[in-house]
């Protein structure tokens, strides 16, 4: 069984050393308490709950999956009790509004909580997690009424929540959607429709849950402009606040997936349930579009924790399983064979895995510290580019980091050798759970079109200009005048190239695209994996830095953590940012190679 | 549920343009027969079988797994009876020996009729398909008894064989195996011990299973050099060839796997079963290596047969799935949205799987003709040069169309968005199934290291020197001497500049490994990736000057075939051969920045 160990002292080094966050929370008004003493103390105590509560949970949950039976849903044993403690302990409203009922700390500390909880038991995180869109939909766009009634109790987590958007025949194209809302005499709207892959649209751990359903008033425009958002309990609430009548929403079926097995993805019916309409009529996708970025960003998160799950046990198997001596001879004299882990090709796949959690995490927490400070904006110029640098890294955390989890994630598979493919061993678990991650919330297509179309040429390069320069400033302000001049080249250089072909590979796409719209279509992907894999290359050379300093520093803590530090930036920089380049070559192929075959001629028999 | 049909087009083409098949069969004795019109008949009744037989089988197959009861496997319904028509119409013996009792047609064949079966089946495939190393060993080293009991009974496909090398605490390694074999007074010998992951080792599809059991006499040298082969019957032959009692060799459990559920993959409990010895003793290993080539083409067939597979039916997905419009507008004026398959991203998925699905065919068609030149080798000298051709290829094969056809599932997957996920549409059972591939029959890691190790270093560069004279005698030979000197230059520029990009890789591990040995290890992965899309390349190219021949000649073929030929070499060489420049660019790195991390430093709490 996978086992799962908080990786305390990296998120520390990324929270403390290299972000410096509580410096940065404490010019942040009601998040002064964040300090470093506290926010370890709730890590601390999160780890606790991901290590001895979720882990165990995560292979039986997989074997046992969820069951349906005339609408209801059933967990996996353990899940809803693993649930009520995660709510008897306050975890839901760790970082909400303190007007909300939330307690008001940093977005960070719930990024790194469900870093732990998604690493332990990505299914089982599903549940609280897809409250998070109803709680901020409810939150910026509800009324005094509408508060009242749902948000402190999703808040609290007694409720859940979920967002209903995909229907059979459109998932990313919205505009396609015929769920109607009919306005009633009372105020209501009966709304009917199906909608599927509802991730919690049904289960057993929770007294009620709050679908927030896209769907068209009948005088809507078509396409997306005519979307609206609705309120739809699956219980009404009275008045008072207790539970009413069952409301005309049931689940119909689950759907049986490759992985997530414990995760109840439900298509849902809505037969003239009654809703309420949230946020004014017809802008209901601008409304969700605020959003996107935080479900975009919990993504990416399922592709670091992937990584960071198959990296730990890979690397407890290749410390213990023999095979063969290396090229380079016996390495313990005492044994027939030696360990994997002396075999360069199983570290060469155990270094790709950390480097994948490590640099993930960094950029990762970097976004959820810009998140924290959208919650504080002085004004709304302020809160805009905070949210243009947000909108920025979200595509590519979302896009990157789910492509390279799902490839760590067979990494960590791959070192187990056929053991990888048997069950037993959960690693293919690994593999199985984290393939959703690029399909869902926007697939990987999707993620390239949004970076590429929206957040760099809409944007008119303004975040990726802005990004850019803080790359520059890094390498010329700390590293040019600082003492590690030399030793920071071997990271620089690389650093200034691949800079430097980012702008060039833009260029390209630029410059056939006045050709022809589909050269920035065709090359989304590439662009996408090239801005990874060079952001990523920016959160290594940050971090071989910072561990230099700390190096030099001494002081109490063991320098094997930070000399570890800069080699696995060796390892990224020497051995997978190179990969950059054949994304590179491949956006200088022409457009033709791609759209010229006539879709008649793709297939003869 | 997926579909499967037959891309004939595509392997005549292979068979009989590109690879001119019959002219070089008509040189080899007792293959006169393969005449074009055989060959077609022959090809056209097995995709008769694989597409009615086995694909219908496939997806209920995985569902309803293998059931294990008190020893006894049990296979999905619709198995059997499967397996009972594939003896019936001959199909085990088709490319066996007509000595042994089989046909006598050429390997080609069977390759071509194993990967229909196995896009439609791949778990199906599984129970004739690992019959072939039994029916080898004993063809090669079975004395006449031993042939008379056992190999008749093999070739037709009445019994099955099984090859029984794995154990718990060795997979590669085989030094390390301990399953023991004691002579007995009456000439046989008793063997016991616990064999892993025996694939077909225990079923219900034919009433003998062969096993070929890896063993060890009581005085035998320590690791490799002191390995025997047994024949270990499930039931004991009498002399009559009736079957007599069960053997003391039975199947302990069955594995729970991530896919090819439907293939028995068996832990078998031997005890002091009866066991022939086949073969000198303490040369098991060296008796098994002559095969290994033929076992690994066999599980390259399974990359190439998801990729096509996969293909197949996103292909399908996209000309009717509507999501969107591509950026440079609307494809279809009554449509709200238009097919998938206009967006250049989607193509971009599709281009890839047919480019791998259609190289790895050639790639695979050519060493298959190569097997069958070794059958007829007119001496030992001829035997083993050809064999070394076979040899050098064999791990590229295994190791890169197994690694390319688990992404080109992926990306099959990838284009039916959150669809994909869903069992229902069977795109996740085509990467679950194929996940295997890179896993069993030695890794990817192995193969590079035999690619590397054995089959460039070790050959002294020989077989790596005739195959670029191969590549180098097609661009100069047919390319500047031929009317397609201008439209192939497209190919062959990129194929000289890669071609001497692989004598620069080679070189600069070589460099390295005078100072360390483990600079080979480090770059078997990169280097067998690189060799990969080199020689894909190659095949690719040989297909577009073969395609544009075709198209000058006229005549009836349709010349869509051919264009599309052309336009999907474009795609290989611009949009998938440049990953072959970030394969060389990380063999440039430092082996320091693999090895330099000390084992305890890998991970901190």
């Amino acid at each position: 069984m996978p086992a799962y160990k908080a990786p305390l002292r990296d998120m520390n080094f990324v929270i403390h050393e290299l972000l410096e966050a509580e410096k940065i929370f404490q010019t942040l008004p009601s998040y002064e308490e964040a300090t470093e003493d506290l926010i370890g103390a709730i890590i601390e105590e999160g780890a606790k709950f991901a290590e001895e509560v979720l882990s165990p949970l995560n292979q039986s949950g997989d074997e046992e999956g969820c069951s349906w039976s005339e609408g209801e849903v059933t967990t996996p044993q353990g899940f809803a009790d693993a649930y009520r403690q995660y709510v008897e302990n306050g975890w839901p409203s760790l970082s909400a509004n303190v007007e909300s009922g939330g307690q008001g700390m940093p977005n960070l500390l719930s990024s790194v909580i469900n870093e732990m909880a998604g690493t332990a038991n990505w299914s089982w995180l599903m549940y609280p997690g897809l409250s998070l869109g109803a709680v901020n939909t409810v939150e910026a766009h509800g009324d005094a009424e509408q508060k009242d009634s749902y948000l402190k109790k999703l808040v609290t987590g007694e409720w859940t929540g979920t967002m209903c958007l995909t229907e059979a025949q459109c998932g990313s194209d919205l505009g396609l959607l015929r769920t109607k809302a009919e306005p009633q005499a009372d105020g209501t709207y009966a709304v009917t429709g199906t909608k599927i892959f509802i991730s919690a649209g049904e289960h057993d751990m929770a007294e009620n849950i709050v679908h927030i359903v896209l769907a068209r008033l009948p005088d809507a425009p078509a396409g997306t402009k005519g979307i609206s958002l609705f309120i739809v309990p699956k219980f009404k609430v009275n008045e008072d606040g207790s539970l009413g009548e069952h409301n005309n929403v049931h689940c119909a079926s689950i759907e049986k997936k490759m992985g997530i097995k414990a995760s109840a993805t439900c298509v849902m019916n809505f037969d003239g349930a009654t809703g309420y309409l949230i946020g004014p009529p017809n802008k209901g996708l601008s409304c969700m579009f605020t959003f996107m970025n935080t479900a975009r960003i919990g993504t990416a998160i399922q592709g670091i924790a992937a990584a960071e799950l198959a990296f730990q046990n890979s690397l407890a198997y290749a410390k213990e399983r023999r095979s063969m001596h290396p090229l380079s001879g016996p390495k313990s004299a005492e044994h027939v064979a030696d360990t994997i882990i002396n075999h360069p090709d199983v570290r060469r796949m155990l270094l790709k895995q950390k480097a994948i959690a490590e640099g993930g995490r960094a950029m990762l927490y970097d976004a959820a510290m810009l998140a924290d400070r959208t919650a504080y904006a002085i004004d709304e110029k302020e809160l805009s580019e905070i949210d243009d640098k947000l909108g920025f890294l979200t595509p590519i955390l979302k896009g990157f980091f789910t492509e390279l989890g799902i490839e760590a994630a067979n990494d960590g598979m791959q070192v187990f050798g056929g053991h990888g493919y048997i069950k037993e061993w959960g690693m293919e678990q690994i593999a199985r759970d984290v393939r959703i991650s690029s399909l869902y919330e926007g697939t990987t297509g999707i993620q390239g079109l949004d970076l590429l179309g929206r957040k760099v040429i809409l944007d008119g390069f303004k975040q990726f200009r802005a990004y850019n320069k803080r790359i520059r400033s890094f390498y010329t302000r700390y590293i040019f005048s600082s003492a590690y001049r030399w030793k920071m080249l071997r990271f620089i250089w690389p650093l200034i190239a691949y800079q430097l072909r980012w702008y060039i590979v833009l260029l390209t796409i630029l410059l056939k695209a006045r050709k022809n719209r589909d050269a920035v279509g065709v090359s989304t992907y590439d662009f996408l994996m090239y801005s990874g894999f060079m952001t990523t290359a920016f959160y290594w050379a940050m971090m071989a830095h910072k561990a230099m300093e700390k190096l030099d520093k001494g002081g109490d803590e063991p320098a094997e953590y930070y000399r570890a530090k800069i080699e696995t930036a060796t390892f990224y920089f020497e051995r997978m940012l190179p990969r950059a380049k054949a994304h590179a070559a491949i956006i200088s192929g022409s457009l033709e190679s791609v759209v010229a075959l006539d879709e008649a001629d793709f297939s003869f028999e």
